[in-house]
């Protein structure tokens, strides 16, 4: 058992202590102190596109102690005028707890690899709204950046290391992501090297952007280096070299959770060993199996609009135990069968609440019986109750890992 | 000033006060008493067309005091034995308070007439499920009831007026209603006297059934004649003879504002003789000047989809005076232009809230600019908020006017 505290001396509005570290595995419990709150981790952070969770006020969801929105839908819509002029996104959506922005890099690159990604965020892709998809798209990528299309009015526009956090500083979430490029799949070691270089200056040229104005703001460094091992080390110790005041593991994350759970192999201990104790955060990962793994290995921070996603279409977070299935802290992310579908008949005459000891707003209210009638009369009023229980679900199940490794049960 | 209190001693769980009538109207405040609790007229009534309002948890609806829900859409999903399984609707949708169930019959005719009804109940007409409406239609109708094939799996069905009460006390809601015909749009005098007898013969046989097995329920009458003077006046007559708690002005409201009215002032006079002193509900009717016209005849409940309908379509209702239309009460139904549309490109830097008055969880945390970014990135969860707007603004509309009819103020 290790019990450290680490506080990054240099901006003092943003600290991550480490209250406690388990002796049988990386897990650790901490404190993130940003200039908007506090968050308890490991942390699930729910995805709100455009500065809002879906179906579900933001100021509805118990435990959300940090919000992702994204830069490259916010840019189109409502666009940058709009949020300054509001005074920042916590003001323009009400928000007086903490928010993370990402660069835009993401969805720009997912325009031009055109949902051939497979990836483990494709939840994330497919948040773009698909009729308008084929307007939106890229035009040119060089070392400026890349410039594409707005699927909303056809502009072109330019999104650039320096353009990205221009934005990001107007929006003034508490955590901002360096601008990076996303590479296609099955590319050679070559290709993906000149890519990954091209990541590394492009964050660099962030970083500094960023220092210029800091704003009471922090930046995660983007670890990329696809599901290659050398490559994936190679970014890790390049960009533990520079100082940002976290990590996030992004760029692709492989085709399916062998290839995610090497990818934590490779980079997870080194980013642990850093002497400055820097907060790491797994993007777009939001499955029970690929959080539990995710937690072993000492990750802080997991987002992913998967909770809501999937409400939308029925499917409820349930506990394996209580279902017959025991939960496998080892088993494969997105393998454990922990979801159940209300639209399901065998719910039509089922008065039980989804979970008897859930403290949602359906389950402390409503039947599987009824939530299953109102996905079949088509009731929208359900998404929102079903997403309010993924949530929670989510939410719940990080207080459960932290409670755990703070008592060395983990 | 009249202060008179009325109690109909038949039925001990069902009590209609009327506190104030005004000197210089017909208006009345009143409290009406059912087995799930109290409901303060003049009252509106929101629609929950499946046991759920559109886009809301019912529980988030302050003051709602009493509920509408419609019984044919309810047999078709999720079926009688479902709720009867349940131990009834209140239990079925959890809702403690008051609720109130129409026939089925409207519904089953505006099949019928497939959509030709000019009628001021549009929007209800309209909940129905448009991609399934074709094969949802009328078979035969007869002295017997009127049969119909679900459009939920194409089954033949009979609602009868023993059926429908039947329907009804399994779905024990506070106040139900006679089975009713709903005769087409320009026919013969003739042909309406006939309809408007077999409707008369139907509520009698309604009543009759209700009145075998009470069950705490108490059942408003339904009177017909469309646009007819004579009709309406031969109708009210004749139904004010028969013992039901309350009655409903139903059937067609007429082609606009005008025929409403002319209704009103036929039938209102002769319900408000009544020696009973019962309640009166108009059927559909949620507009604002709508409203306040009914108000000033002296009826007491109101229900309507509208406030939950304009909402998904970006329209939000406002006060004129603060818009700069003052309200006329003399003013037809449908007249008033209180409504603004937040999808307009005027509100996308407009940084009040829809009003700055109103104490709905959309005022009290949302801009303009907000609402309509929403409402641009299709973010599902704005149908929510301006549905929270709509339902407050048209309840607290009658929070106001019977304030002021019991400040001798109307």
């Amino acid at each position: 058992m290790r019990c450290t505290t680490t506080t990054l001396s240099k901006q003092p509005f943003f600290k991550f202590e480490i209250l406690h570290t388990s002796t049988k595995s990386n897990a650790r419990a901490g404190l993130l102190t940003t200039p908007h709150g506090t968050i308890k981790t490991p942390a699930f952070v729910p995805v709100g596109t455009n500065g809002a969770i879906k179906c579900l006020p933001h100021q509805d969801v118990p435990g959300m102690e940090l919000m992702f929105s994204n830069t490259y839908h916010l840019l189109l819509q409502p666009g940058l005028d709009i949020i300054q002029k509001a005074g920042g996104l916590h003001k323009f959506m009400n928000r007086d707890t903490p928010i993370i922005t990402d660069s835009g890099g993401f969805q720009v690159f997912s325009l031009q690899h055109n949902g051939t990604l497979a990836d483990e965020r494709s939840e994330i892709k497919r948040a773009q709204p698909k009729q308008n998809q084929s307007q939106g798209r890229v035009l040119t990528i060089n070392e400026k950046g890349v410039s594409f299309r707005s699927y909303i009015d056809g502009s072109q526009m330019l999104l650039s290391p320096e353009s990205s956090v221009d934005a990001q500083k107007v929006f003034g979430a508490d955590i901002i992501i360096p601008l990076d490029e996303l590479p296609a799949h099955h590319i050679s070691e070559a290709t993906l090297l000149s890519s990954l270089e091209r990541t590394h200056r492009w964050e660099e040229r962030s970083l500094q952007r960023h220092l210029q104005h800091v704003n009471n703001q922090a930046m995660y460094g983007v670890i990329h280096g696809s599901t290659s091992e050398r490559m994936r080390t190679l970014s890790t110790n390049h960009l533990l070299q520079l100082p940002f005041d976290g990590y996030c593991i992004g760029g692709s994350l492989g085709k399916d959770a062998h290839d995610l759970k090497a990818i934590l192999r490779t980079v997870m201990p080194l980013l642990l060993n850093d002497v400055q104790r820097r907060p790491v955060h797994l993007l777009g990962i939001g499955d029970e199996a690929g959080i539990l793994n995710g937690v072993l290995q000492g990750v802080d921070q997991f987002d992913s609009a998967l909770p809501t996603k999937v409400a939308r279409h029925g499917t409820v977070f349930v506990d394996n135990q209580k279902i017959g299935h025991p939960v496998s802290r080892t088993a494969l992310p997105g393998t454990i069968p922990n979801r159940m579908n209300i639209r399901s008949s065998k719910f039509k005459d089922d008065y039980r609440p989804i979970d008897e000891e859930c403290d949602c707003v359906a389950c402390k209210n409503h039947s599987r019986a009824y939530l299953h009638h109102l996905v079949k009369a088509k009731e929208p009023v359900v998404h929102a109750l079903l997403s309010h229980h993924n949530l929670r679900y989510t939410l719940k199940l990080m207080e459960t890992q932290r409670d755990m490794i703070l008592a060395g049960e983990l």
